[in-house]
C-alpha cells in the first residue's frame, strides 16, 4: 500500500566496516524519479531490560559514552552477539552488569533507536523476578551499579543524569504499570 | 565523581564525512589501562512534535526509512538544520511535514537515541494548539498525513506500522498525560 514512498536502490558503496557498526551509502532513485542518497548505519540490535528488586527499586548502571564525552545513566543493556536469540542476550546483559539473574523476563516491546540513518533495534524486557547472581563485567567493560526509587530515576532525568531513549521510555513503562 | 569510568582519547581517525553523518573511530585508553576503539556517528540532532488535533487525535506520518527497507509511522520529526535553535526546527518540521502550524509548542524533553555509538539528540514538543497552514514538503520528501485516536495509534505498535522509540515514547506520554 505505500509504493508511492518507495525508494529504490539504484548503487550500494559500503564506507566502513567496523567492529560493530558498518556504513553504507545506496544512490536512490525517489518516487518522482528524482535520485538522492541515503547514509545508512548497520548495527547488530540490542536489548534492554527494565528490572525491578524485591524492594522496588529500580536497576540502572552508569557509564562513559565515548559519543557524548560523558557518564549516562541507563537502564542495563548490550549488543546482541552473532546469532544470539534477544532473551538470551537480555538474561546475558543482566548478569553481566548489574550481578542479579532472571528466568522471567517478560517482552516489553522492540523499537528502532534512529530510523532516519540506522538500523539498531532495542528489543525491552521487564522482571521484577530477581535472583542474586555475580557480576561478570567483561574486564574492559566498566559500570557502576545503581538502584533507585522510581521517584529518584525522574529526578535523574531532570538532571539529565538519565539521558537516552530506552531509559526514558523505561520510566514511563514503569509509570503505567503501576497505575494498572 | 566518575573519572573511575573515563576513557581517554589516544588518537581520532575520521572514517567517512556525509552529507548528514560523519563516522569516526577513537582509540581511547580505558579505566584500567587497556586500550580499545570507540566507532562514533556524529550526526546534528533531531527534533519531534507531539501533536494533537482539536478533535484529539495524533497527528502522524508515514514514511519509508531506506536503514529498514520499509515504511514505518512516526511522530512529525526532522534533523537541525545548522546552527538552527530546536523550537525554530520544531516549528518548521510540523509544518513543512503536516501542513499544520503551531506558535505554542510546549518543550518535554531531549534524548539520546542511541549513545553506544551515535551522538543523536532528539527534542520533543507538545502541542494540541494547532492552526491549519500549508503543507510544505520538499519536493524530495515524501510522506503520508494520518490522523489517528490514541487508541489506533496502539494498535499500530502491535502491528509494528510504529516501530520507532521516539513514537514509543509519544504514545506513552500521551497515555500518561491523559491520566493528568
Amino acid at each position: 500500500m505505500s509504493e508511492h514512498l518507495y525508494e529504490k536502490t539504484i548503487a550500494s558503496t559500503t564506507v566502513y566496516e567496523g567492529k560493530v557498526i558498518d556504513v553504507k551509502v545506496d544512490d536512490v532513485k525517489l518516487p518522482n524519479g528524482h535520485t538522492s542518497k541515503r547514509e545508512i548505519v548497520n548495527h547488530p540490535g540490542a536489548v534492554a531490560v527494565i528490572a525491578l528488586t524485591p524492594e522496588g527499586n529500580l536497576l540502572l548502571v552508569r557509564q562513559f559514552r565515548k559519543p557524548l564525552e560523558r557518564t549516562i545513566v541507563e537502564i542495563p543493556a548490550g549488543k546482541l552477539e552473532l546469532n544470539e536469540e534477544p532473551l538470551h542476550s537480555a538474561k546475558r546483559e543482566l548478569e553481566e552488569e548489574t550481578g542479579y539473574r532472571s528466568n522471567q523476563l517478560e517482552f516489553v516491546t522492540s523499537f528502532y533507536t534512529s530510523p532516519g540513518f540506522a538500523d539498531e533495534i532495542v528489543h525491552i524486557y521487564f522482571t521484577d523476578q530477581l535472583t542474586a547472581g555475580h557480576v561478570q563485567t567483561d574486564e574492559d567493560e566498566f559500570v557502576d551499579l545503581l538502584e533507585v526509587t522510581l521517584e529518584d530515576a525522574e529526578k535523574m532525568i531532570e538532571t539529565k543524569e538519565i539521558f537516552d531513549a530506552k531509559t526514558a521510555f523505561a520510566i514511563q513503562y514503569l509509570r503505567l504499570r503501576k497505575d494498572i
